[in-house]
């Protein structure tokens, strides 16, 4: 690994280190739940400009490093891009059904503030 | 109702105007959680005093004013005292199944936690 490979390496908690309550903080933000949402329901990952954010960069960049610290994604150089992937597989082991419980809600939510318009 | 009686009525949400990541950021917190976790666990309410929480009075209202303005707690007076009961049936009626999966995912990592000593 060159030096300039290990200053683009990010830091990411490992799986005994995720906390629920980060979690949950990290998932209790509207955009970083959008981010969410669109990487459950897009393929396995995510290059950060395929986020359409109505915010600027560093407020988007904060927020993916809070996602990515509290261990809800995994952020990967490949070349100039960082791709963002869900942690689907490490949420699930040490919360079983609570991220898709989660993105239920946030269905359900979707749902209901469409039928109220 | 006398004018001390409106003084001492506390605003909650209506079911309509609570939101998931209003409900997932009240959650996002070790002291939050433990209430929860405790209003779980009990009967259908508690008095404050109830909880011994490791912080100040003035700490420990604010995070039961968070709880109770994102709405997963009412908070009722009774006499000079306040008490805090889950408010399970809304909440579970708008994201069903959710509470039920972070209260799983806290028995889970207290369990993991536990296991590392």
């Amino acid at each position: 690994m060159t030096e300039r490979d290990a200053a683009r390496t990010l830091a990411h908690p490992d799986p005994a280190e995720i906390r629920l309550e980060g979690v949950l903080h990290a998932l209790g933000d509207p955009l970083r739940l959008s981010i969410v949402r669109d990487l459950a329901a897009s393929g396995p990952e995510l290059g950060c400009s395929a986020f359409d954010l109505p915010v600027t960069k560093s407020t988007t960049t904060h927020h993916f490093r809070v996602l990515r610290e509290s261990g809800v994604v995994r952020q990967t150089y490949r070349g100039t891009t960082k791709f963002n992937a869900l942690r689907r597989a490490d949420l699930e082991s040490l919360f079983p059904g609570l991220l898709d419980a989660v993105l239920r809600a946030d269905r359900a939510e979707s749902a209901r503030l469409a039928a109220q318009v």
